[in-house]
């Protein structure tokens, strides 16, 4: 018996140049479409009458693109659904995933070039957009955002039991890959500006916060998000714990003043949670 | 308001060397460790007093296999899983993940070395455990086992719309990389036989079937492990679909009689479905 | 006969926090180590009496840094060099490779905060200290810098055989992941404002030229550096060919006026040059 | 001046099927092609009038795969190479490098499929053919090959100063991903025989060998290949130490008996050395 099955396609590639006549505007992203519907006589049957080519899909995002400016992801994502639910009577759900590769200019002086760019930092900007025939629902997201703060971060007051050797701190370094999702409460957004938004409030409040946790701080930034982003109503954020390590100098005679750390990736802590808005938690 | 959370430590690396006196044997895994309960107050008040370090978890991984041999990973995550229930009053929900890096013993003419090993091919085996106040699940898998056919595997009679440009073809070639996982009827099964004949059953099925599709062959594998190996439910199979395109040599005056082709990873399609024992499939 | 032999260690990662009162200072560095000298006894003979562990080779790195501030990368890497030329007497030639990871603080309005880091974006700064009992080169390097420029470039005039089908173009993308390397002609330099330096003649040399081909361009980029930093004597530059290929949308009754792309990175092209300071190149 | 300059095309992906009546084979490369020659002019003065356009290097592989199946991976690279030769004035000398991806047959009872594959273990075979106006030479090598020995492993007698730290010890793990590289004496050999008996004489070796340390068994395979294979004049070995670090359990109040051990990537041992048939070595 078939519970559950989607199919679809993935890391289509497409970029879009905008030329103007003294500046170009670049984008790039890489999408996934999945679709979810009436589809069990193609797995138990091999009848593909209904099953829309994977090939297909991709050259629907050229096409589409090529009608019209790709403009804002999360807009994208709404043309691209809307289309595939208004040709495929089978089709119940799909979903689609947009990744998007920053890219800022070269500067030039004081100025910018108009036509050469560079790759932008760490932190990509996804969404997704999730349609089906009761209705739609867009979410955005920031993808490895790395961030580190060397101040204003401890971990103490921890239970101990026969196996902890972990020694209590107050003064540690918190570094984390940050990856976070978040759900609007409306598909009519001004998108651009509310990523950046979210963005901002998410590094302010990492920067500000004193941390008594990863929990403590991951907590902390969805809920910053939360109160000053009206038109999200839910997030979901989260943390691997990338672990930097104080050395051992004392075998050398030297002591380490919290200055020299080994940065580490394996193991390392992960933490995650979904806030929303609503009630006090009900801790 | 926290609608979920968890937390725990990834990557957790464990070599167990047991050593007999001509042979010695070689567990090599990867282990993470989530823990879900209540822990509100750690996430809004930076309250750590419930909150076990994952530097612990992963003390106990190396302590647990100190004091028995790890065994089967199933047996493995079942311990560290009731280790952790024991001990923790706030922890509702704890899961293990392991994967295991495998070893064969590097040949020595007829025989092999005891005591010398060489990583073995593509496929890793994967498990999971997770257990609640409420009772303990198993699964197991396989990661990434990469496969081909050059014979039987068509894609025809699929719809046709302005965007559709793929020709149908009755002989193409299928390759995947495919993962899948599993859940027992059971806690107490013998895990390594049953893993190596779920392995079997899907390699054996993907070698034989007159394919349609990859809906249609990844259909054929899981349905195949239902009806073969009775203490499995449930079976999750994902198969990418690593596209093999035939080159265009006719601008070269020559002909590609499918013998040539390019192996691409990007785009690819992506099928997925959940099988589980029960009545026929709704089609 | 050993022709050749060099041991050390690789991926040695140091993080050394810099704490003001007001602000700390981040060095995040990968480090490799590796000697040469006459260690032939150890690999004929397993005499490991002249082995200094790599062990030691990477204690060393984090001790030093706890002796005194790591400073650039250059410098860090000389002081390396010295240290371990003067404490052993087998060894004959020592190399340091850094790469540095480099961190932007997180703004806090129109400022920056103190003590809070994003990771920052493409193109790592490297830096590589050769010291021999006769004397030590310094050279510095960028790994990865990802550009793309969306006019200017062409590919014209090129022979045609009869496996040719490529078009000609006067107005194609032309992206990259740059990776160059140059020598300094001192190893008493202001390293940090010289590599400055040469990233910026690298970026503005790519967004200006009229390129002819990937080839015309590194070579004008080269030249460039060549020509504006007189401390640069040699540089050593690796373009691959990042194609963005334009989409035939004809089958779709659409027109690619040349603004769709698909990005791929393989196959791609691999262009690569040393240029020196001195005559005329030979052509 | 340009001092060095080299051009081609890299990650070539070629798939060839071969169809016999009751059984298919596979070749699965990953290709790469890289000029050098007279080609200043298309550097310093845009001039592509000798420039083979990378692409066209591409359709080459293509191409001659149609012609003639491709065979051992030696005998595609000296196809190509020549081919290059005779067609491009300015080439003066041409290198390909080829990775096989290398597939079993999936088994059938006690035989096997004839038509379906799947993907084998770790190693993948290399060659690389250099040509030029005054020769050719062949080389091959296996890449990534993982293994490791739980007996036969010391590490002892080493030099100690103010940062050693490292204790010995006459029983430890060695595991290592072995990259090696040969050069044949002759171009005309049985190139598939005699990579798999070298590949056999390193496993061998490594198996057997009572280790003083990486350098002592990283020279003993290489000589034990010399000694082994006469058609090999020159061999580099490459031997990343993979330590694998014994866990303190004593905080646990439970003894490691060199069994529980942390696998470790970061940082490592780095070794190498090339050894030539010929006088003993000079220790």
């Amino acid at each position: 018996m078939i519970v559950q099955s989607s199919y679809g396609k993935s890391r289509v590639r497409l970029v879009q140049v905008l030329r103007q006549p003294d500046r170009h505007d670049l984008r790039d992203l890489t999408i996934a479409i999945r679709f979810e519907g009436d589809y069990d006589a193609s797995y138990a049957d091999g009848d593909n009458s209904a099953v829309l080519p994977t090939d297909t899909m991709k050259n629907t995002v050229y096409a589409l693109a090529a009608q019209r400016a790709v403009g804002e992801s999360e807009a994208f994502g709404l043309r691209l659904a809307q289309h595939f639910l208004d040709r495929n009577a089978r089709l119940n759900r799909v979903r689609i995933d947009l990744t998007e590769h920053a890219w800022g200019r070269i500067p030039r002086g004081e100025r910018q070039h108009g036509q050469a760019f560079m790759q932008a930092g760490s932190g990509s900007r996804t969404a997704a957009v999730e349609a089906g025939r009761d209705g739609v629902s867009v979410s955005a997201g920031i993808a490895d955002l790395v961030v580190m703060k060397t101040a204003h971060s401890a971990f103490t007051g921890f239970p101990r039991d026969q196996f902890t050797t972990l020694p209590e701190t107050r003064d540690r370094l918190l570094a984390t890959a940050l990856t976070a999702t978040w759900r609007y409460s409306s598909t009519d957004l001004d998108f651009g500006p509310t990523w950046r938004a979210v963005r901002s409030t998410l590094l302010e409040v990492f920067a500000e916060h004193h941390s008594e946790s990863v929990q403590h701080t991951l907590f902390a930034m969805g809920q910053g998000v939360l109160d000053a982003i009206g038109d999200v109503d839910v997030i979901h954020l989260v943390m691997p714990n990338r672990h930097h390590l104080p050395v051992d100098l004392s075998p050398f005679g030297l002591e380490n003043r919290n200055e020299v750390f080994v940065a580490t990736e394996e193991p390392h802590g992960l933490i995650e949670a979904t806030l929303a808005r609503g009630g006090p938690s009900p801790s």
